[in-house]
């Protein structure tokens, strides 16, 4: 069986093409289109034992882009398919369909009109989501097309922790309360960590924190979801790359206010010049951030600071939600690749049980512990794959439904058997 | 000394009257309007061993109000004054005028105008403020009137708790940034533990719930408040009478576009028709979402769910961003009254070392700890006087004044002695 993952968001497209081996997942190729609708963007093609492929070309919108990019799986020459209906199922990472669709779903015309309707919820997210889904349904008909909701992970969250103190009607009316992000990280960050602690999460207090260029930190207690702080939008919780994180709420129209600003720009400042890209000045890329810092910079010293400041209190809030607290994970860029973010949150959280081993932290590269072992909380690093994930659940959707279709023909068979025999 | 205290707010105004009776606060007159700006006010006046007053008024305005107010100080019949000049200072409370003016001083016509320059940062509070200190400077023209301000209890919050992740210009052209409010509560507050106590509260590690209609949670680290739940305004943080508190930003532009509403009219949906009034759509009055929710109404349950649940991740975040805790207080209406709440709160928080003593905790009228004995974080409710704040603080800047005024004269007479005996 061959599944093909598709990942879009606001400017990119990222690909995997995944074979089973045994049971096992193996990477048959990757492909990714980066920088679209600017004037270049850049297509990447790998697969294993090949010379990777990087190409400069012109792609005006996802639909275009992809179809480029996902040409190089079925090229004469370096694809690695003779042709798109070798393809078993499509899976697509899924945002934001509201309360209903929360999980993992085969993809019909309902559906679609559902991510349509939760666009303005998600207006970064559900229209690349919705082009990547017709350009697959155009190129490869017939090919079981399947949603894996990132917000699944979330949908057990206790309704104190995602509604909002706003009047009850926008609730209703609209659905405005809290989704979360990065399920799909969190699930595979907890599959891994039990495997690599070999500990039953399900027994556990856990605190997550996702942190690449988008941050979210998720408070897993015995196997539930049960606080996560990115909300109906992945603007609120913490100091992002570019997004602001929590605001007092007055701010924004303060703001608006006094720059004069439309609902369209002042969205475009809290998502896309905020963060720590804002208040540093330096970058959205936190390496250079703090290398800054390092330099003595002073609003990229800040910048940092204010970021894992408030990561740490998090894991205070968290630990409060839960009672208590008995491991934390790290993903991400940041989360995996920054020793000096890693240390600066877990400092003076001793009293929780958190202590890093310096040495341990400073030297890991990729997953590891990086806590004492003498400390009751391990501290482990994971490296995330939401491709993996949204593989493993395609897969298990289509096998079950084929499963299911089988088990329908049989019992239809044996009733008529029965009709026939009785 | 008699000093008069004024405690302006948005439809109403509180004074009190204090005389000093060997060192020790006595107060002499309280009175209060209500309900000012509508059709029928209501006026409040008391004196010690005297059957309190209540009258309906008619009072437009803030100023109209305070007059009337006021004027009962000298009536004749029921006054305790034969005239305003028996008055020797004023004490306002004053909660904006930015990042200069944070602590106690004389009102000149440069803080007025500061004052007046940051309305717009205080919309509900700056402009009453104003008119107070204009009527009384009308009423008894050459008594000091001497400016408390609400946050400079907060002046030394570090720079990552009090920046937001915008970019740096807005706090460098508004000023935008964590203020907090509720500082003088705060002040009393510690200061009483550590009265009720007997410990000294610049070693400890405290947390201070302000639970009224608006709601602040404080951190306070050996002596220094290093971070707060209130923000720019009062609207960001804890779950309020009729304030959201912490959203998720993106929630605000989205309303906004749904509702079709202004700047104007989204300011008054989080100001006025969120909190636990637009969880329950009970009340403003957490007395009565109580009520509601005992009788089963779900709103009302939700509403004290999540009102007391994210209290429970202030403090864990608080405690984070202390490294520990060593105290905590509970003050104001809802924080006073309320056993259930203080419960709510506290459930779960063992691990931190808050073990509440049911019995005491449900029995307690007043002040007075609720903390099992051998908890070894103590749980204290406290009666708080802002109005005792303001008037000490009046009385320690007009009386140092006036000594720093005789040492002037005293020193100048010593240099023109000098110089005619050198």
């Amino acid at each position: 069986m061959r599944i093909l993952v598709l990942n879009s968001g606001g400017t990119s497209i990222k690909y995997q093409l995944f074979g089973f081996r045994g049971g096992e997942l193996v990477t048959v190729a990757k492909g990714a289109v980066e920088s679209i609708g600017q004037p270049h963007s850049l297509l990447k093609f790998d697969v294993p034992k090949q010379a990777p492929l990087r190409k400069e070309i012109e792609a005006k919108d996802h639909a275009g882009g992809l179809e480029q990019a996902l040409r190089l799986l079925v090229d004469p020459e370096i694809g690695p398919l003779s042709s798109y209906s070798e393809i078993d199922a499509v899976g697509h990472r899924v945002v934001q369909a509201g309360e209903k669709f929360r999980g993992t779903f085969l993809i019909d015309d309902a559906l679609l009109m559902a991510l349509r309707e939760h666009s303005e919820l998600a207006p970064l997210h559900n229209p690349p989501n919705i082009r990547g889904i017709e350009a697959c349904r155009r190129l490869m008909p017939g090919v079981p097309q399947v949603a894996v909701f990132d917000n699944a992970f979330h949908k057990d969250l206790p309704d104190y922790a995602y509604i909002y103190a706003l009047p009850y009607e926008y609730y209703e009316k609209y659905g405005v309360r809290r989704y979360g992000f990065h399920g799909i990280s969190f699930k595979y960050m907890t599959e891994r960590a039990a495997e690599l602690l070999k500990v039953d999460v399900s027994q556990k207090r856990i605190i997550s924190l996702m942190l690449g260029s988008g941050t979210t930190i998720n408070a897993l207690a015995y196997g539930h979801s049960v606080d996560v702080s990115t909300g109906l939008s992945p603007t609120e919780g913490l100091v992002q790359s570019t997004r602001c994180g929590d605001l007092d709420p007055f701010i924004i129209t303060h703001i608006m206010r006094k720059e004069g600003l439309s609902l369209e720009e002042m969205d475009e400042v809290l998502s896309k010049r905020s963060g720590w890209l804002g208040i540093s000045g330096v970058s959205n890329d936190l390496r250079l951030v703090e290398e800054a810092a390092e330099e003595g910079n002073p609003q990229a010293k800040l910048a940092l600071r204010a970021f894992t400041y408030r990561a740490k209190k998090y894991i205070g809030a968290y630990a409060a939600a839960m009672g208590g607290l008995d491991l934390v994970l790290f993903a991400g860029g940041v989360g995996e690749n920054s020793s000096v973010v890693r240390a600066e949150i877990c400092r003076g959280l001793e009293f929780l049980g958190i202590e890093l081993d310096e040495e341990r932290n400073a030297q890991l590269k990729g997953e590891g512990l990086v806590s004492r072992p003498e400390g009751s909380v391990p501290v482990l690093v994971v490296d995330t794959n939401e491709e993996a994930v949204i593989a493993q659940e395609t897969y298990a959707l289509v096998t079950v439904k084929s499963m299911l279709e089988l088990k329908c023909v049989d019992q239809s068979s044996r009733v008529l058997n029965l009709e026939s025999g009785g």
